[in-house]
């Protein structure tokens, strides 16, 4: 029901914007790159005929109105900021294939009853500005829209002021009804990749806890300064990286568990690390076991820094528990994929996902295509041009089948 | 035959300038404050009657004649420069020290043969700008002029532009005509505190070699990635850096072995690390020994990066070997000691000092004077006042019995 063609011209016209020397794509949120994506984005729906409201956080909302004005939308989107060293796909996709979908509705001359909306969702990624999921988390009540103005950027920018800069502080309010949401995305993982699989009709996230630690020891001379006498920051991180990975690899069922950034004071060759910081990414689909791997860290954590003479502090940083799927929504996906003959199965996503914060408020479902290798987060990141076309299709139809023809 | 209270009133000066909020000093080499504390150093060596000539790579050197002018100078000094949380004392001391003999010898109206010269050279911490002990090295032909010019700070700047721009790319030749070198120094270690002896004789350093590691995994999602299919590049490097810990805990001898900096790539919370840079430090007084440490070290990062499916490539940066000083000098400082009825031990140095390198062109020696818990390249760092007094006291004898009264 979709025009594959556009959707991959579309896709790689993107991702000329912030585009890598591997072939991935930089563009971080509310930087140059991202204000670049985003304008050409608006630029594409205002050609299909859509009206563009921004709201005070950035989120952005494309509508094409339904034979119903007094309906809330239905709405496709995702996000179209990346990584620093990001792929073409995460995220754009679901951002395009919601805008493909529209193009079709309108090539098709169809009417829907509800009106029909994508929308970008600011910074999802949590890289520049974290946590993940801002735009998304003010819009469904999760946080507040004045504690992420004034969230800073790794580069020290206000995200308030980066949201003038680029011209996306938008004056319509945070709080946008929504009948249903649904979002297309890349899996992110090997799954659907191994099983030969065309469609993952997704039932809900894994939980997610974050958190960061600062280790404090003794900064002091490389050379004189005996090993036994030693409070290495660094030292005592290291066992406590091998630690996070070591619960991750132990927890039973998908457990996943990574040490992403880790800063070291002073950063000098031949100065023992007084200071380390380091943040931990702790994930699993069942809530009682992410609370056990909770414990397992911070026991594990408070274990080493005593052993090692070091002081280690534990702080919470972001978190979400695992959050299903609204069933009818699921089924219309499954259904969908099964109607187009399409091999499926159902999958938990590992990621998080705008879909996380709006299915606490509103019905929602996503619709997951395979990736090469597995891999997301990294340049390579890369899909095959059918198997996104198979992915929009069963956006349309669930889209369809939702805002009623 | 000094003046305590004019030397620790110097030191104090001399601390301001870059003071830091736990009582340390940062004085980056080349930084504004590295130029301040030169600029200082230069104002009291002309008031003391000294020649000052800068050389072309920034080296300072202060001049009181000599009763025979065709006689090379009998150079005392150490550096200015500081790490970035660095302490009051750690170079400051032996040159301020030195400044303080040229004092007194004026004060008692003292000629000697030999012209008597302090020096500060240029980058001895090898922190902004690696490796350390630049300017010396240039000096005594262990570095070309222009390799070090052209040497890039931490902060990106270019060591020859921030001479031009400090105001110190002098003009003087690099080759410096030396009789002798005498460096006062605090020991930056435990042992002459714990011994509780006043002056260390020092006989000679241990040798160094400094590596940068590179460990290269593949970037990915922290969420969707299970933890088998991961080439995690900080796992694999918390693994290395613990292996480093190992070898300097179990070669016998006093081994020193430490990691200073560690950078993780792209430093991102939800992105498995895809490649990590760290710095290697291994230390030892004997020469097949710390060969065999470099044997241990290259095996250990190898079989890891192996087990851990991530490569590593290992660079050498940085070497000197075990280096003795003369022992006539050496006695000459052991007998300055006895003489005052200090007590006192013979010490091999810890650390690399800007002596190191002058030791392979000129008769050297080191006095080392004891320093607070043993704790250097930190804020905190402390001497007492009397210990100060002790070692600039046996630096003037040292120094009266070379230059020739
Ligand atoms: N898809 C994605 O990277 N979302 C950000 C939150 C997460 O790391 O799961
Ligand atoms: N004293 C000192 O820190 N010298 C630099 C070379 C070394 O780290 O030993």
């Amino acid at each position: 029901p979709i025009n594959p063609d556009r959707l991959w011209a579309s896709l790689a016209a993107m991702a000329e914007i912030g585009a890598t020397a591997k072939g991935g794509s930089c563009r971080l949120a509310l930087s140059d790159e991202d204000k670049a994506g985003r304008d050409l984005f608006v630029s594409w729906c205002e050609a299909a005929g859509c009206t563009v409201t921004v709201d005070r956080v950035g989120n952005i909302f494309a509508r094409r109105p339904g034979s119903d004005p007094s309906l809330p939308p239905v709405v496709m989107g995702s996000h179209l900021d990346t990584q620093p060293t990001g792929g073409r796909f995460d995220g754009v996709f679901g951002v395009l294939a919601g805008l493909e979908v529209i193009r079709s509705l309108n090539d098709r001359g169809l009417a829907t009853r509800h009106p029909v909306e994508v929308a970008v969702w600011t910074n999802e990624e949590g890289s520049r500005f974290s946590p993940p999921m801002m735009g998304s988390g003010v819009a469904t009540g999760v946080f507040t829209l004045d504690e992420i103005l004034d969230k800073i950027a790794q580069d020290g920018a206000r995200l308030g002021d980066e949201l003038v800069r680029t011209g996306y502080a938008g004056d319509a309010p945070v709080e946008h009804p929504m009948h249903a949401y649904l979002e297309a995305h890349i899996e992110q993982g090997p799954v659907l990749e191994v099983e030969e699989k065309e469609i993952g009709v997704v039932t809900g996230a894994q939980g997610q806890r974050w958190y960061e630690v600062t280790v404090t020891g003794v900064e002091a001379h490389a050379g004189p300064t005996p090993m036994r006498l030693r409070r290495d920051a660094l030292v005592a991180s290291a066992r406590m990286v091998t630690a996070v990975q070591a619960l991750g690899l132990e927890t039973p069922g998908d457990a996943c568990t990574t040490v992403g950034i880790l800063d070291v004071h002073p950063h000098s060759r031949n100065v023992i690390p007084g200071r380390v910081f380091f943040t931990v990414d702790l994930r699993h689909p069942d809530a009682a076991t992410l609370a056990g791997m909770d414990r397992r860290f911070r026991d594990a954590v408070a274990a080493i820094a005593d052993e090692a003479g070091v002081t280690a502090e534990v702080a919470d940083f972001w978190e979400f528990p695992p959050t299903p799927f609204d069933a009818t929504l699921v089924k219309r996906v499954r259904d969908a994929a099964a109607g187009f003959g399409f091999s499926h199965r159902d999958i938990v996503s590992g990621a998080g996902h705008d879909a996380v914060y709006v299915a606490g408020k509103v019905p929602t479902a996503m619709v997951f295509i395979p990736c090469e290798d597995g891999i997301s987060h990294n340049e390579v990141e890369n899909i095959a041009p059918a198997d996104g076309a198979r992915g929009a299709a069963v956006l349309f139809e669930a889209l369809v089948a939702t805002a009623g023809a």
